[in-house]
């Protein structure tokens, strides 16, 4: 009855090989068809199957290694991110091993699974996919100190965050005081908890000042990459308003792009602000007016108290939040009157 | 009169606690004077001492996992180098620990120690700053299969390098065909090698036409950061060229800035080309003009290489030389007549 199920008997129970189990849940089924994947991926939840990590577990035992999963490197905001956790790492004799999810639950359990096997001390966790599963049947059953940072859409364990609510009042109040009243928002569809707080706080000043949101804002989606802004750019332009809040950096560098290429000048016709305040967005034309978020730090202190965590199992949960800063450049001015 | 050089005859000669020397060693030495870390490192040197590594060398045994070192992980070069490595360790089975080391020996020197004292089985190395003692003294000492990418100053070992005689070919020729003599060349002081190899291609098309280099060229010194191009964009409008060429896109990203804040136009008051085609190229505005490298492919291939050399350990030198590009945009037009 107690029988723990092992990856035999999933083989079984989906019709195919334990190759072919094996392929599919370390992230490498891409030759297999959706419905095998699927069904694999179905009855390994169904099946309470938990990949066995203790064959390998104790290879880095000791061995004071990180393992750090952030969607995308390419991104100047992990990349900075992950600039800090490398500098905290080389203090305390820790070494990381950072790799890019892409915001992909199979790679991302993957990633983890490989790490968890060969054997790290710690996990920091940045992503925006990840589930409560996946920290349960992973690295809570690892038993693998963990931080996740407010890109997860848990709340769980110990956790580096900045005061988002108050990012997404800086920028509704900017812009409100240099005179937009029509404004767009370009975010994902599924925001992720720290995005919508962002959200939160802009409609709370607009609120505090009797605009409505609902007639005044045009929400478009796009994903959280340049690719995303570029291709909103038209949105943007054939919804009327005069200002657009894109919710990273990344997003706002794709939205100068598009826009350009429309015939559109940033801000004369267009205010663009952004979030994060990557060092990239000095180097756009005009210079990008966004909030700031204390990046580098951010990666030292996710890294200090993962190490304290490891350090110290019993403690009460750690959660720190961090300031923004509305950087003011050149990306906002008043609309244009006709 | 065999007596292996310790850590204790090293600290006992430089007059310091072994502890210093260690964190000198590790690159945890800033506290200590420039003098005290001159000196311990010369006596390392000097008394030859060698890091033992044989207590913690089998930690990682046959975990497969590559060790891999860029000078910065924040360039999009880069992480898309990074991105491709990823990809295909993941395809056999492989996990990389990427580092940056920021050109700087002693850090470099710090994680590959690091690296190789837990066993990785292969160092995957970018650096224009690596010299051959560090590879002869950790490297080959611990017996790993390494790979060296273009920028690095040696020849020694596996190699994945691009033409850069032939893309310094194609910089030049686009720059003569479009009107321009009198040209800058933006590049580091000591560059390396693959950087030399552009300049001899460049130097070549203007021979063959007659060109006089020393009258036509100006070369200015920068680093091959962003800030080191936007530092760069006064001495490229004083010294009267009417296009410049900056040795990596990173660059080329530093002197658009530069040359907006100067208030130059690009490209009617100055051409500007690039070097690597990274993504970030196409978000520039005008779109460089660069002359781009398999970034990803490249990564890729280096992967396969030293996982062969893993392999098999006694084939001969592997060298692949991949091919690179001209990305014809809009960053080059003809000097403007006056």
């Amino acid at each position: 009855m107690s029988h723990k199920t092992t990856i035999k008997d999933l083989a079984s129970a989906a019709d195919v090989s334990v190759t072919t189990v094996s392929q599919i849940l370390n992230g490498k089924g891409k030759r297999f068809s959706s419905e095998t994947i699927l069904r694999v991926q179905n009855l390994k939840e169904k099946l309470n199957y938990v990949p066995n990590f203790n064959a390998r577990n104790l290879i880095l035992k000791d061995a004071k290694t990180i393992g750090v999963v952030v969607p995308n490197l390419g991104n100047p905001f992990f990349s900075s991110f992950v600039d800090g956790i490398q500098g905290a790492c080389r203090d305390n004799g820790y070494l990381p091993f950072n790799f890019s999810g892409d915001n992909d639950i199979q790679l991302e359990s993957y990633y983890m699974e490989q790490l968890i096997g060969r054997g790290i001390n710690g996990l920091i966790i940045a992503s925006s996919s990840i589930t409560m599963s996946i920290i349960n049947d992973i690295v809570k059953k690892n038993n693998i100190p963990y931080l996740l940072m407010d890109q997860s859409p848990l709340s769980d364990g110990d956790q580096v965050r900045t005061n988002d609510l108050f990012g997404g009042r800086l920028i509704a109040d900017h812009l409100l005081n240099n005179g937009h009243r029509k404004i767009a928002i370009v975010m994902p569809k599924n925001a992720t908890n720290n995005i919508q707080l962002r959200i939160t706080g802009f409609k709370e000043i607009l609120k505090e000042r009797n605009i409505d949101f609902e007639s005044n804002v045009t929400v478009i989606n796009a994903p959280l990459t340049k690719e995303g802004g570029t291709n909103a750019a038209e949105s943007v332009v054939t919804s009327g308003v005069t200002a657009v809040f894109a919710v990273n950096d990344e997003m706002a560098i794709g939205l100068y792009r598009g826009l350009k290429d429309l015939g559109i000048d940033i801000p004369t016709q267009m205010s663009v602000i952004g979030y994060d305040g990557t060092d990239l967005s000095l180097y756009m034309h005009p210079k990008l007016t966004t909030v700031a978020q204390p990046i580098r730090k951010m990666g030292e202190v996710a890294t200090e108290l993962l190490i304290n965590r490891i350090d110290h199992r019993n403690i009460d949960r750690q959660v720190v939040e961090m300031p923004v800063e509305l950087m003011n450049r050149f990306s906002v001015a008043s609309p244009r009157k006709y």
